[in-house]
């Protein structure tokens, strides 16, 4: 029997990271699965169907969404997109972790459709560092800058939905530090009991 | 204001390798506290009050118990034994991790008291493995090797009351796993989200 994977909800405040960490961590653990997303844009050259996107028809993503084939969705510039849970499911059940790199309000989607998925909050290390980050990034008018920073206060407060805090001050200790909540979490006691039940259950 | 570090408690079977894993973790870890136990018993020469035990009068051991002092303690070959719980909560004041090597029954008292620590429960491979152990500790009779995996089958019946479980099956590999559980749980978000909280009053 098979250990069940982990799905690991990464998320955090715009311009926190999250891609970047996510990137480097695939790299570091190769047999991380990528969930890969749905979408009705059409596909750019060069991007493959299973690998980068599954590319849908606006009516097959309807249907996915009645059907409740959708971990998330959301609707952007007119086309949607989404986290299929199928695929997520069949990794799952073939023992490999599954990461999904999301925003915050898709990773509140996930978390009431599973629950019992990882969920991690990429935070900055510390607002004023946020605050760099987001003006940094280039020569946005005020108003836009305090607009973000509005929304990354209020990504903050939604920390409490998470079960882990991993602050992004360095990639490489981002990484570890997710690397060795993956390794805990596989660990718990509710994950690792049933094993030692089913010996006993054969020995006496 | 310093994070309050964790309680660790590690505790198994018999014969599991409780000790020697909590050796080679202090060794990685040096600034991992050691909990120092309470006894009655007489020092033995190079023990040292205060490192190897609190070395203490029946008396004083009673008093203990009566003001609720020790997060555990059992009475073994006539003299008393414990773990004072003031030692305990001034090294995670500081915040220090500090760890509790303990057999099964002293670690399901401590939960009662301390239900905040991290319960690590380190078990054999296989209970195959677990037997031979048992088995080759010595030269003991049927009996003496049966009723010891009778205690070993209650044990790890155990297992529920705990947070983790820990497969012993090489030290360096079992201290790896347990060094992910400490950084894990330092990450919980429980531990981090009141720094943040705070920051976002101080920047609104």
């Amino acid at each position: 029997m098979v250990d069940r994977g982990l799905l690991l909800v990464l998320s955090g405040p715009a311009g926190v990271g999250k891609g970047t960490v996510c990137k480097a961590l695939r790299e570091r653990m190769p047999n991380l699965v990528y969930s890969v997303s749905a979408t009705t844009r059409n596909p750019r050259p060069g991007e493959v169907e299973g690998v980068n996107y599954f590319f849908k028809t606006k009516e097959e993503f309807r249907r996915m969404i009645e059907q409740e084939e959708l971990l998330e969705w959301a609707e952007y510039v007119g086309n949607y997109y989404g986290t299929p849970r199928p695929f997520v499911e069949s990794m799952l059940d073939a023992g490999r972790d599954v990461i999904l790199e999301i925003e915050v309000q898709g990773a509140l989607q996930v978390k009431k459709k599973f629950p019992q998925g990882t969920f991690l909050f990429l935070a900055p290390p510390d607002l004023e560092e946020l605050e760099n980050r987001i003006v940094g990034r280039g020569t946005e008018t005020e108003d836009v800058i305090r607009r973000r920073m509005e929304v990354a206060r209020s990504e903050i407060e939604l920390m409490d939905h998470y079960d882990y805090v991993v602050v992004n001050d360095e990639i490489d200790c981002a990484c570890e530090r997710i690397e060795a909540i993956i390794t805990a979490e596989h660990l718990k006691k509710d994950r690792q009991v049933h094993k030692y039940m089913k010996w006993l259950k054969e020995v006496t």
